[in-house]
């Protein structure tokens, strides 16, 4: 047994004294991640490059120390949360852009770099980062890595790992490698595809290179009113049949308008039962079609209203009520739940209802914002922590709305992960085989079992231990992401 | 040790007396595929069922016996090459569609179903599946699973990684999996993504459910040519740069134009040191702006003609030109070899340029046809495998091209694998770690070492024994592919 002492005199000498976090009440800041599980790890660590990351894997090792990696904190699946306790690897003094090729665009960045902060340095080149999580202006792109995080955006350009090509990482084992390199092609197996979206159970990454793609020259964004989300729905359908596929389309429905207008006023008609937020980009000539296919398609399948933004200042505002949709629910309940899943397209309006039905019955008020272009929800379930019992009820009432997903063909999540929120859901869609073959791509990357343990998969001993703490729950806020 | 008999008896017990082929004539079909590598396996099932594929791989670890899937024999780096003989597995029975959903838009098909027949039978619901290798009258779905197989179409789609949604496999252990699913987004690991590319090394392919696209209201296809291949490349360049990803854009460099133009008539000009093909589609009103642009920025960056194709019949004549161009060049030279590499999209130009060099100081022609977008070349080396040692000095010449690729930033194939021909170039890209970490992702799916052995990573014993043999070297005409 190492004693606490010993274990922070061997992290200091790793990472210097200044960078090792150890009395209890700077720990509290790594306590939690966005859900409500909480934990308090021993020592959380700030290192600078990727060979003291390696050393402080080896001490846990060697010590046979739980550790568990962290980019923001803005997850929402409780992926960085220490399960186990033991060692927290942070990545915030690692934040570097190493390099911006504006020829080939491509960019070499540290893990710790916040997300918008690699499209803000690119603008000078033209060039842009696709993947836009609603948390971009916090989260990580080495967390990103980790989730394989979408955005609304992510509709036309695809996810996280379709826009890395190399990843530095420190393995499980302690060794700094590459996976794949600055070219989209490689030989051999995609173990960097197999990296993306492992949550930090196989590694820690230490350098990112990802594609940039030129800012488009001409954006258009159009926000449509329906009476209803089913005639919003219909016409993301009749969108995409048409063949467009635009930047973003985004749907909201009445509750989470109510809450966007009270609060921020972004222009959502008040009245509405569902708006679609549609966004298109390319060259001018290209984009003024699609405006033209795009407003056709929403009067055909209901619309009340279209309004294309006027300039730059009308779609930010619109843009606004979207990226902080969740936050502004704070304004109608004190709490709320993020219910993160996916279901196939055609699927959507059916589960939506299916949602409400679970509302109903709950009494919780559920609220929708999705990306509908690709079947990903994310039912908010809304609810008071003060409220004795409240809690228990509003995890049963997310289990059953996960459930419905894996009912209707689709998975546990859309794009936050399963982290340890979800891991007991896992079953619903995997054998115990499918688990076992999962497990064993751990070994692959030298995880025997104390690096980031009790996440994705079922685990035993000492992974339910801990119960979620409601003094942990989140109020609804404007610093909230989804 | 086992007879040649008992396998035999044991396999026809497992697919029926009617689906083993072991007469030594019989056998001559299977001893190669595109590339010159040759080798006679003992026998060749033809399965049925995933059941039956999963009974031959459990005879093969039983009796020690190497085994080595295929599907159409198409692969242009040995991947379907039985080198330590054993059993071949072949998917030419399952090629059932079982199932198009042209809500969701999807289709889920047998392995061994030619890639153009899924679009043939999508397009009665305005889909289409979007890999389209040139040998796409041939080779399987399976097989482009196992190559990630790319395609002229592929720049603005992706490649099939990005089109395969969930595979059966049977691993190399024998046991029948599922890999993904029904949608995009899965929880846990993404074995599918790490099984896609992974060239017959993890399992065979049973069942592949994958994504169907609109097909597009309205196709342009563009003829431009210009003095140099400089100037084409940058023409693509230009048009990337204006945020416009067409869905083709291909170049053929002089000696390609002038085999196109004697054999097939295409309508190149025939002077041209270089043409670019380039494609755009979607909705009409965009299409006709994206022509505009295109025509615009040929001119600019030189070249001395564009022509936009009138009608189907006359795009049918550009494409076939390219389609076919490989074929064509069995007009000027006896045999060909096919180098595949990529390098970053601003390399381009310079390493045609030092290809060219190779062409002169090995004294062979080389024709050079690329997937100019994403940096993915080509090269063709034409020669005489009756002139004594020609065909070694083919192989250094190719060698020498794959190292100029790797010294680029590239990569060891753009689109055809690593298979046996290349894995000896592996240790200029990797390190021991990195091929020690990826032999250990066989592990994940059972390899033991006789599932398709001699595949991707360097190995020892029995695998260097094999020579290439020129009376394998394919002639060059109207069957081959790239």
């Amino acid at each position: 047994m190492t004693t606490r002492r010993e274990l922070i005199r061997r992290l200091e000498a790793a990472v210097g004294p200044d960078w090792v976090i150890w009395r209890r009440e700077d720990l509290a800041t790594y306590e939690f991640d966005g859900t409500i599980e909480k934990q308090t790890p021993y020592a959380v660590v700030l290192p600078d490059t990727a060979e003291q990351i390696a050393a402080v894997v080896r001490i846990s090792r060697e010590l046979s120390i739980a550790i568990t990696p962290r980019g923001a904190g803005t997850g929402l699946s409780g992926g960085a949360v220490a399960v186990k306790r033991g060692i927290v690897v942070g990545t915030a003094r690692m934040r570097k852009i190493l390099e911006i090729d504006p020829v080939d665009r491509i960019a070499v960045v540290e893990p710790g770099l916040p997300n918008i902060q690699l499209s803000e340095a690119a603008a000078v080149h033209g060039l842009f980062y696709a993947p836009d999580p609603s948390s971009q202006r916090a989260c990580t792109i080495g967390g990103n890595v980790a989730e394989n995080a979408g955005g609304p955006h992510c509709l036309a350009l695809g996810v996280t790992t379709n826009h890395v090509l190399g990843i530095e990482i420190v393995t499980a084992e302690g060794e700094i490698e590459w996976l794949g390199g600055r070219v989209a092609e490689t030989a051999g197996y995609d173990l960097r595809g197999a990296f993306v979206g492992s949550e930090g159970t196989l590694g820690i990454v230490t350098k990112v290179i990802v594609r940039l793609l030129p800012v488009p020259a001409e954006v258009a964004t159009l926000l449509a009113s329906f009476a209803t989300v089913e005639q919003a729905s219909a016409t993301v359908s009749a969108t995409i049949a048409a063949g467009m596929v635009p930047a973003a389309m985004e749907i909201m429905d009445r509750l989470t308008i109510q809450a966007v207008e009270e609060s921020l006023k972004a222009g959502y008609p008040p009245d509405a039962g569902a708006v679609l937020l549609v966004e298109l980009d390319g060259l001018p000539e290209v984009v003024s079609g699609q405006v033209t296919a795009v407003r056709a398609a929403c009067l055909e399948n209901g619309a009340v209203d279209v309004r294309l933004a006027r300039d730059a200042a009308e779609r930010a505002t619109l843009w606004r009520g979207r990226k902080e949709a969740i936050g502004s629910l704070g304004h109608i309940a004190p709490n709320y739940y993020i219910v993160d899943g996916v279901v196939p397209r055609s699927k959507l309006v059916d589960v939506i209802g299916r949602v409400g039905e679970v509302s109903r019955s709950s009494g919780f008020p559920v609220a929708n914002v999705f990306h509908a272009g690709d079947g990903n929800l994310h039912p908010l379930i809304l609810f008071d922590e003060r409220v004795a019992g409240s809690t228990e009820r509003v995890l049963d009432a997310a289990a059953a709305i996960m459930q419905i997903c894996v009912e209707a063909g689709g998975s546990l999540s859309g794009e936050h992960g399963v982290g340890f929120e979800k891991q007991r859901f896992m079953p619903w869609l995997f054998s115990e085989d499918d688990m076992d073959n999962m497990a064993r791509i751990r070994a692959v990357f030298g995880n025997e079992g104390l690096f980031n343990p009790c996440k994705i998969l079922p685990e035993g001993t000492g992974c339910g231990e801990m119960g979620h703490s409601a003094a942990a729950l989140r109020n609804a806020g404007p610093d909230a992401y989804v």
